[in-house]
C-alpha cells in the first residue's frame, strides 16, 4: 500500500480523514471533559491519530486521521476476504496482502467507509462503537469526512460543461463518494437519458394527436416498462462492477436494534440477533390503519381545497375573486405540511417499533411509509381532477352548494352571492400538470439549491462577523483549513433518498398523468438536466460530505418505480377513457361514459402493460450484461486456478483418447490373466470372457451375421411347403 | 472406486451396462458388418469392453461394459470437477480423486449416464460418436440400459404399499434413472399432495354451496397460486439437494443443430457453436401462423361437434336419436387425432426448423407448440360450453338451424323433421367436466398402461413360439438373461413428456373450469394415486430403462402450469358470473348479464390472482429453503477452507484490537523519529506533530475547554455594557 498521504482526501485538508465533532456544553463541562478524554483514548486504541482544534464557542474539534498505514492494510485487506467469504466479490483477493493492495489501490471512499466502520462498529467486533446515537457518547454531535475541495471544483466544472454522465464518471463519483451516492446519479443519468423517448413522444402528441390520445398512452407505458425493465439489469450490472453486489445482506446492523435471543447463523456459524419475525409482522400490520389514516387526513384536505378553488373559481362570480382564489392554496400549503409532519412521525414511530435489524431494513420501511405520504400529496389533487372533476363534474354540485351557502354564511349579506353556472373545465387537470411539471420544479430547485446557499453564506459571514471579534488561536497556517472545517460542521448531513423521492415522484407525474398533458417529458427533461448538476452542487457545496455507504441497488425505490409504472398502465387508460369522451357533455356529465367501455379500456391497458412487461423481461433475460459476464469469468478463473495448483492441468483438459485402447487393451488383459490363475470364475466374468477382446468380438459377430443370413435361406426353402399345405 | 460388479445394472444382468441393438437387414448386410466391425472398435476404443449375442432374426445385440473401473473412474473424476467449474456443484470434489469418489459414490444413474455420453459424444470430445441419427451409425437401432430387475421389483411393490411418495423415494429413483425421472415423480408427489386442499374445498362447495360458487372460486385460484410458489421454490430445492442446479445450461448439445460461425464463449473461453439468434426468431415467427392454424382447424372441429351434439341432444326430436348422439363424437374421435397429427408433424419440422443448439432448447419448443394443440383439443369443448353455449345460446340458433336444414336435406324426407324447442341445459358443462375428469381419466388408464401390456405380453408370447421353432444359440446359462434382453429390445422408450403433459392438462381443469364441477378435485385425487403407481409400472414394465438424463427443473411445464393458473382466475371469474346467472333466462338469452359486470368480475379475480401471487412469493422469500441454505453453507466452507489453507486462520478472524494501540503507538513514535531526522517536514507533519500522542491531545483538549470556559466567563462581562449602551 502507498502511503497514506497519496489517498488522503485532498492535499488541502492535511490528511484529515474524519473530524469528530464534540459538543462542551457550558453546563456539562466536567462530564464533557471526561467524555473527551474517553475519546482520544478509544480512538488511540483502534489504531487512529488524533489532533484537537478549538470549535465554535462550545466545541472542540477532533481531527482522526490513520496512524498506522501497514495496520490499516490489514484492516483494507479483512475487509475484502470477508466480502468474497460473503460472496461479495466475485473472486479472492491475491494471496500477498501487499499484492492485492497494489493491485486494486484503496479508494478514498473505501478507506472513509473502513475508518468511519472501525469508529462506530461496537468495542468487541474491533471498533471504538462511537455513536451520536450512543448516550456515552451525547457529547459527540457528528462525525463526518472532510470534503475533497480540489476534486469537488473539477467535478462541478467538468459536469457543467458537458452534456450527459457516462461510466467513467460514474466511476469516479463511486471512488469519492460510495456506491450510494454513485447508483442515486446512475439511476438520474439512465432515466435523463431515457427521458428522451417519451419527450420526442409527447412533443409529438401534443402537436398531432393532442391530449387524451391513446397511441401516446400505449407507448408511453410502453416505454416505462421498457425504462423498469433496463433499470433492473443496469443496477445489477453496476453492482457486479463495482464488486457490492449481495453487499444488501450483509449490511451494517442498526445500533438501536432490540433482539429476543441469539442463534447460529446456518450458514456461516457466526451468532445472529434474532428478533421473532412474527412479531414484526404484527407491528407491520399497523401500517394498514396508518395507510388509511394518510388517505383519509390528506385525501379529505385536498378534496376539500380542491372543491373550495372549483366553487371559487368557477362558481363565484362576486367581489374578491382574484383574492379568494388564493385561499384554498392558502390552505393547502398550510395544512399540507402541518398533516404530513403529524403522520411523518408517526411514520417514524411505527418504524421504530418494527425494530429491524439492519439500518437498510430500517430505512426501506420508512421509506415505504414516506411514500404513501408522498403519493397522497403528490398525486390526490391530479387524480381528483382526472377522476372525479372531469367525468363525474356534477357530483360534486352538492359540495359546491354547501360552499355556496358557506360563504353567503360568512358574507352576512341577505342578497345572494353572484355565481354563475357551475361549468367543468376540461383544461383544468392540464393547468394541474402544468403546475406540478415547471412551477414546482422550478420552486424546488430553488429551495433545493438556492436558498440552503444563500442561507449558509450569510450565516457564514454572521459567524466571521462575531469571531472577528474574538482572538483566535489558530496557527497561521491552519487557519484557512480550519475555517473549512468549521463551515463544513455547519452543514446538513446529505441524505441521498429526498433526491431519488424527488425523481421517482415525478416519474410517477410522468407514468400516470402525462397523457393529459404531454409535454410533460419535455419539461422534465429539461429539469433533469439542471438536477443532475444542482444535486451535484449540493452534494459539493451545500452538505457535509457523506459517508461513503455501499449499496447494489436502488432499494425501495425500485419498487416504488414498478407500482408508479403499473399503475398508471390503469390511469392513463382511465383518463383517455374518461377525458376524451367528456368534452361534449354539457351538463357535466358524459353521458357517452359506460361501465363497460371503461373497465374494458383498463383490462386492456393493463394486459397490453403485462404482455410488454414479460416480453421485455424475455427479452432482457437473453442479453448478456457486461458486468454479470464479468463476475461468471471471474468465478470461473478463479475455480480453474485452483484446480491448476490443486490438481495440475492435465484432469481438466479433455482425456487423451489414444492412450485409451492401450489402458483397456491392458486392463483387459490383466483381467483375464487374474480370472485364469483364480481358476474358473463367477458366472459374470465367464460371461465376459467369452469374447476376448475387440478381435474376439468381431470374429463372433461376423460369423452371427452369415448364420442369420443362413437361417433365413433355410426359412425361404423350409415354409414354402407349409405354405403348400 | 469399488469394483464396477458392485455398482452394475442388477445382478442378473453379467454387469451389462448398455445394450446396443445393431440391425442386419438382409438387402445391406456387407454395409451393415463393416458398420458393426467399426462399432466395436469405436467402443473399444473409449474403454469400453464388448460381447456380441444373436437379437433377433436381422439383428445383433452389443452387450457393453466399463472395461477398465481406474479409467471409468478418472472419468467420473473429470465429469464432476467439470460441474463444479460450471457452477453446478457448489464445492469442488476432493483433491484426491480416489477419496472423493469414495465419500461420494458414483451411483447407477451417474454411471448409466456417464457411459452413454462416452458412447455418443463426438469423437473430438472424446466419445465415440455413436448416435442412431448419425448417417455413419444408421444401422444401430438402439441404444439403452437395462432394467435392474431386482431394483424394480422391490421398488413397484414398495409403492403400493405405501400412501405418499416421501423424499427417500425420490432420492431412490434418482439414483437409479436419473434427476429427469425424479423430477416427474417429485412434482407428481407435491401435486398430489396439494390436491387434498382443493379437494376437501371442493366437496364442501359441492354439499354447502352448490356448482358457480364464487367463495370456492376464490379458495381455488388462492390454491393454484400457492402451488405454483411453492414448487418453483421446491424445484430450485430439489435441484440444490442432487447437485443439479444450473445443470440445464451445460446440457447436451443437438446433434442436428447447423451452425454458422464459431467464437469463443465469454466466460469459460472454450469455442462456441453459434447460429444467429435473429435467423431463429425470425423462424420463431412462424409460430404465430402455427397456433393460428391450430385453433382454427381444431377450433372449428371442435364447435361444429358440438354444435352438432348440441342439435341432435336437445333440438332432434326424430328417429334414431340414441344412435345419432354418437355421431359427433365419432367425428370427434376421427378428426382430433388426424388433425393433430397433421399439426404435429408441422410443429416438428418448424421447431427443427428453429435449428436449436441444445436438446433441452429444442425440446422445449417442441412442447411449447404441443401445449397450444393440447390446450385446444382439452379445452375448447368446456370453454364453448362456458363461454358460449351456457350465456349465449341464443347465438348458436342459426348453427342449429343450419344443421336443421342439412338434417332435412340428408333425410329426403319432404314432412319436417321432428324437433323440439332449443333450451340450455346448463346441467352440460358438469356432464363434460364428469367425462374429462372421470370417464377420460380411466380410458387414459386402461391405454397407458393395461393394453401396452397386453399388446406386449401378447407379441412376447408370439416371439417365443416362433423362436421355439429355430434352434436357439444361447449358452444355457444366459438363455434366460438374454430373454429379457430381447425382451427390452422390443418395448417403447419411455418419454417423461407425455406424463407431464397429462398432469399439467389435468391441473388446467381444475384450474379453468372446476368451479362448475367441484368433485373434479377428488377424482383427480383418486386418479393420481393410481397415476403415481401406474407410471412407476410402466416405466419398470411397459417401457425400456430410460436414459438417466439430469435436469433441475420441470422446464417448460412450468410455464404451462403458471399460465394455466392465471387463466384460471379469468375463466373460473367468467364461468361463475355467466353461468350462475343464466340460469332462470328461459328465452335463452341471459338478460342480467351486463358487459361492465363480467368485466368487473374479471378485474377483480385477476387482480385477487395478482396480488396473491405477490403475497406468496413475498412470504415464501423470506422462507429459506433447506436446499438452498445447504448450497450457501457449501460455499462458504469451502472458501473459508481455501482461506484456511492459503492464509492462515488469523486473516479471517476479528483483529486484535488490544495489540493495536501497542502498533499505533509505535508508529507514531517512528514517524516522529524519521520526521525529526529529516528536519522540518512538510505542513502535513508540522500539523499532526503538533500533539504528540493521546497524551498531548488530552492536554491540549483539555486547556481549550478551559479556555471556552473562560471566554464565555469574558463574554457574560463583555456584553452587558454593550447591551446598555
Amino acid at each position: 500500500m502507498s502511503s497514506p498521504q497519496d489517498e488522503a482526501p485532498g492535499e488541502g485538508n492535511f490528511g484529515v480523514d474524519f473530524v469528530v465533532k464534540y459538543k462542551v456544553p457550558a453546563a456539562e463541562r466536567a462530564e464533557a471533559e471526561a467524555g473527551f478524554v474517553q475519546l482520544i483514548e478509544a480512538l488511540t486504541a483502534i489504531g487512529l491519530a488524533t489532533e484537537v482544534r478549538h470549535g465554535d464557542q462550545e466545541s472542540l474539534l477532533v481531527l482522526v486521521k490513520i496512524a498506522s498505514a501497514d495496520l490499516f492494510a490489514q484492516q483494507v485487506y479483512r475487509a475484502r476476504l470477508q466480502d468474497w467469504l460473503h460472496g461479495v466479490r466475485a473472486s479472492a483477493p491475491d494471496k500477498d496482502a501487499t499484492q492485492a493492495l497494489q493491485s486494486e489501490p484503496v479508494t478514498e471512499a473505501e478507506r472513509l467507509r473502513l475508518i468511519y466502520l472501525m469508529m462506530t462498529k461496537p468495542k468487541n467486533e474491533g471498533g471504538a462503537g462511537i455513536s451520536p446515537s450512543n448516550t456515552k457518547w451525547k457529547h459527540v454531535d457528528a462525525v463526518f469526512p472532510l470534503h475533497n475541495h480540489a476534486f469537488n471544483k473539477a467535478w462541478i466544472k467538468k459536469w457543467s460543461s458537458k452534456y450527459l454522465v457516462d461510466q467513467e464518471d460514474l466511476d469516479v463519483i463511486r471512488d469519492k463518494f460510495g456506491e450510494n451516492v454513485a447508483f442515486y446519479f446512475a439511476f438520474l443519468g439512465a432515466y435523463f437519458r431515457f427521458l428522451v423517448v417519451p419527450s420526442a413522444l409527447g412533443l409529438g402528441a401534443w402537436l398531432l394527436l393532442g391530449r387524451f390520445s391513446t397511441l401516446y398512452a400505449l407507448l408511453c407505458g410502453l416505454w416505462s416498462v421498457i425504462f423498469f425493465e433496463y433499470w433492473k439489469k443496469k443496477e445489477v450490472d453496476l453492482a457486479v462492477q463495482w464488486g457490492v453486489r449481495g453487499v444488501s445482506s450483509i449490511q451494517q446492523s442498526r445500533p438501536e436494534f432490540e433482539w429476543e435471543h441469539e442463534t447460529e447463523d446456518a450458514v456461516t456459524g457466526e451468532p445472529v440477533k434474532v428478533y421473532p419475525p412474527l412479531k414484526r409482522v404484527q407491528t407491520q400490520l399497523l401500517q394498514i390503519p396508518f395507510t388509511f389514516a394518510c388517505v383519509v387526513a390528506l385525501g379529505s384536505l385536498i378534496v376539500t381545497c380542491n372543491s373550495l378553488e372549483v366553487f371559487i373559481n368557477e362558481v363565484y362570480n362576486g367581489p374578491g375573486k382574484q383574492y379568494l382564489g388564493f385561499l384554498p392554496t392558502i390552505f393547502l400549503v398550510l395544512g399540507t405540511p402541518t398533516i404530513s409532519a403529524l403522520l411523518m412521525s408517526a411514520a417514524e414511530k411505527l418504524t421504530a417499533m418494527e425494530n429491524y435489524a439492519t439500518v437498510d431494513a430500517h430505512d426501506a420501511a420508512l421509506i415505504q411509509k414516506q411514500f404513501v405520504l408522498n403519493f397522497m400529496t403528490s398525486y390526490m389533487a391530479p387524480l381528483f381532477t382526472a377522476f372525479v372533476y372531469i367525468p363525474f363534474g356534477h357530483i360534486l354540485i352538492p359540495f359546491l352548494e354547501f360552499w355556496r351557502a358557506t360563504a353567503q354564511a360568512i358574507s352576512f349579506s341577505e342578497k345572494p352571492l353572484p355565481t354563475r353556472k357551475f361549468q367543468i373545465n376540461p383544461a383544468r387537470i392540464t393547468n394541474q400538470m402544468f403546475y406540478f411539471t415547471v412551477t414546482a420544479q422550478i420552486v424546488n430547485f430553488a429551495t433545493e439549491v438556492i436558498v440552503p446557499y444563500i442561507k449558509q453564506q450569510a450565516m457564514s459571514k454572521a459567524k466571521e462577523f462575531k469571531t472577528k471579534e474574538k482572538k483566535t488561536y489558530d496557527h497561521e497556517e491552519e487557519a484557512e483549513f480550519l475555517d473549512r472545517v468549521r463551515n463544513e460542521c455547519e452543514l446538513e448531513s446529505y441524505d441521498v433518498s429526498g433526491d431519488y423521492r424527488e425523481m421517482v415522484m415525478q416519474f410517477g407525474y410522468l407514468s400516470l398523468f402525462s397523457v393529459a398533458w404531454p409535454l410533460a417529458a419535455c419539461c422534465f427533461l429539461v429539469n433533469n438536466w439542471v438536477e443532475l448538476r444542482s444535486d451535484a452542487l449540493k452534494i459539493a457545496i451545500n452538505s457535509r460530505r457523506p459517508i461513503p455507504w455501499r449499496t447494489d441497488s436502488i432499494g425501495p425505490w425500485l419498487t416504488a418505480l414498478g407500482f408508479l409504472s403499473w399503475l398508471g398502465s390503469i390511469t392513463s387508460a382511465a383518463i383517455v377513457y374518461l377525458c376524451s369522451r367528456s368534452h361534449d357533455g354539457n351538463d357535466g356529465v358524459a353521458s357517452q361514459i359506460t361501465g363497460w367501455g371503461l373497465l374494458l379500456s383498463i383490462l386492456l391497458a393493463e394486459h397490453f402493460y403485462l404482455a410488454a412487461q414479460m416480453a421485455a423481461r424475455f427479452i432482457l433475460s437473453k442479453l448478456d450484461s457486461p458486468g454479470l459476464q464479468k463476475e461468471r469469468k471471474e468465478r470461473y478463473a478463479t475455480k480453474k486456478k485452483l484446480l491448476g495448483e490443486n490438481l495440475g492441468q492435465d484432469v481438466v483438459a479433455t482425456p487423451a483418447t489414444t492412450s485409451a485402447e492401450k489402458i483397456t487393451r491392458e486392463a483387459l488383459e490383466e483381467e483375464a490373466r487374474q480370472t485364469s490363475t483364480r481358476g474358473h470364475g463367477t458366472p459374470e466374468e465367464t460371461f465376459w470372457q467369452r469374447q476376448r477382446g475387440e478381435q474376439d468380438t468381431i470374429e463372433v459377430g461376423r460369423r452371427m451375421i452369415e448364420q442369420q443370413a443362413a437361417n433365413r435361406a433355410d426359412a425361404k426353402k423350409a415354409p414354402s411347403p407349409s405354405k403348400k399345405a
